[in-house]
């Protein structure tokens, strides 16, 4: 039983997640089909590449995930499906790849690429403005169906990558960035775990506000409370508990977030 | 492997559309569900033909789409099941198949439509006020264990049918109207690609704004420009590059949107 | 085909529920999976508990229910699975089990409930914010491959409870209180069909609103006009016909409701 996974920015209202549902099982009808996200902020590719990297090392050996976050779509920007060591992406080549692929890279996994430049393996008739349905769709069925990747169209080297912030040392610590506010408002940044040695003694900076330590959970503090902790992927959030920390601090994604006290690592 | 999909204007947030599927898979386990849409407006059957009629091309034969708009519940309006080529539909008869139905006409489709007035395909206890639970559901969940239409109730010839709007010609061009604004604030009109003899050297206007010629896809403008196209469907569309038109024009269902510059046919 | 639902408060635009899938298909392949809803208000297990009491009924027998609004994920908060009568329910022990548990008491069902302190049904690493990922959509999925209950964890006899309001009687009838507002503004009761012996010639009163008599399904009354009647689970709801009725009325969950007019029971 293959499994494809969905993400877009088309929301849940006009029908188009479920064309794609029924163009793919067209094609593949055994396909089980989940949505990871239809409410990425419109365009916004950042985002796409952060869910996705974070919901693949989830998902069974030989999954598709197809991403349609496509501000491009119709203009030059290309096609492409990748095999990152046991799981398989399709969407446009605009960067949404790029953590998916830097972990699959860290890990040491095997690579293909190639641009989707083969319309056998299109719908008959491609639009101009609904690739995810015409384009992408149908690669993710044909995989599904066991069509091998190098069969979808000319193998690449160098897909876009995005240009992701990375946190940079301070005199007094590490400066990072707010780079998703979560549906409970939680406000996660660009410093992992590994960026402080796993430390809970350290100090965060936050719009004015400062936390002193990191807890483990939400359950230590009481209902209210602002809280520093590592989330669910190893980074560095700030959330209140029970309650909305993003709306209460009007913190926005790109604002600046600082940490001070990391000893030197030993 | 049977496919249903679903399409209501109950929401997401009430358990509603899942007690759907436990009724479907109760009686059907083997079948896939899809979800087209739970966010149509309340009670905007037109805005339910239209979605619809869009996505009925793109799912396998044999597909049942269960469509509960249904602001009759409970009253005189009668559920209705309809074979329309080699797709199924269910739901009220009130109009909401109006679209689907006439591209069949035009297909040359075979055409057979039933009154679901057999209680034995039917959950046990009807409620007054979630037909879509206690009528559709089952209805749709027999048919795809291979009951025939024909068993779930009495032939009819004429469902209920909504009055569209279609474009009229003007002076100057066409008339039409606004008749959805998706989720990125793309504005579609009812003027189609064939009233326009696929012509991209027309004026557009909308709410004052004047557009000269169509692009064939977003990626010709920079992003803030508005721009006319025809969409995935057909349909002449307005929309802003990776913005929000009907946002920034106020534009609603229903606004007046007028083509002028149409070459007569040759 | 076993069938495993979903509920959550985590939303729908983060990939978390994705995330929860990927667990459940890793480990069981085979498993149909439907969202109940994922948008609980965040934190509001009593409004997890009622979806869950009226969904329960209508799934086929052996179908599991995981349920995470978890306002005490990582502290002491006990992880739990049920088997009601046919049903299973997993989740956190906060009291989100109680309406469902009350009606497998009253139905007379078997009833059996384990801690899930078994760590060898969990995922290998256990993270303080994400059980619905590590230890809920994991033990689901254990039972759905034929794991046995008992398997999973220590018996326990007295989950947590919610105390949920009951009507209570009055001089003049019986007061209850508001428990829901679903999507379309409809405003549910804790005054079920049994309280009012069944009867329609009651008059309810709700934020000074006077409503005489109720109504068997909408369509009995104008677009716009305010009815009292018996929801799709038989308690009482006050809707405006094709209208929100609790924005016009500034409802809220907790407002009281009052009827009166009941005659003594014969």
């Amino acid at each position: 039983m293959s499994i494809i996974t969905l993400m877009t920015d088309f929301g849940i209202k006009d029908g188009n997640v479920g064309v794609m549902k029924g163009v793919i099982w067209k094609i593949a009808p055994q396909v089980q089909i989940a949505d990871l996200s239809h409410l990425i902020q419109p365009q916004n590719v950042r985002e796409a590449a952060l869910i996705l990297a974070r919901a693949v090392p989830y998902f069974p050996d030989g999954t598709i995930h197809v991403v349609v976050v496509d501000p491009g779509v119709g203009t030059e920007r290309r096609p492409i499906a990748a095999q990152l060591g046991s799981q398989r992406i399709v969407g446009p080549d605009n960067g949404f790849i790029t953590l998916a692929l830097e972990h699959a890279e860290r890990e040491g996994a095997s690579l293909e690429i190639v641009l989707l430049d083969w319309p056998a393996y299109w719908l008959p008739e491609v639009s101009h403005v609904f690739h995810g349905r015409d384009i992408f769709a149908p690669a993710a069925a044909h995989l599904a169906n066991g069509v091998p990747l190098q069969s979808l169209g000319t193998p690449i080297r160098a897909p876009v990558r995005l240009k992701l912030p990375h946190p940079e040392p301070t005199p007094i610590g590490l400066r990072g960035e707010v780079i998703h506010i979560d549906h409970f408002g939680n406000i996660a940044s660009n410093i992992y775990r590994e960026h402080l040695n796993d430390a809970y003694d350290v100090t965060v900076h936050l719009h004015g506000i400062v936390l002193n330590g990191l807890v483990k959970t939400f359950g230590e503090r009481r209902p209210g409370e602002l809280v520093a902790l590592y989330g669910s992927t190893g980074n560095l959030i700030i959330a209140e508990v029970n309650g909305n920390a993003a709306q209460r601090l009007s913190v926005k994604v790109g604002d600046v977030i600082e940490v001070e006290g990391l000893q030197a690592e030993s």
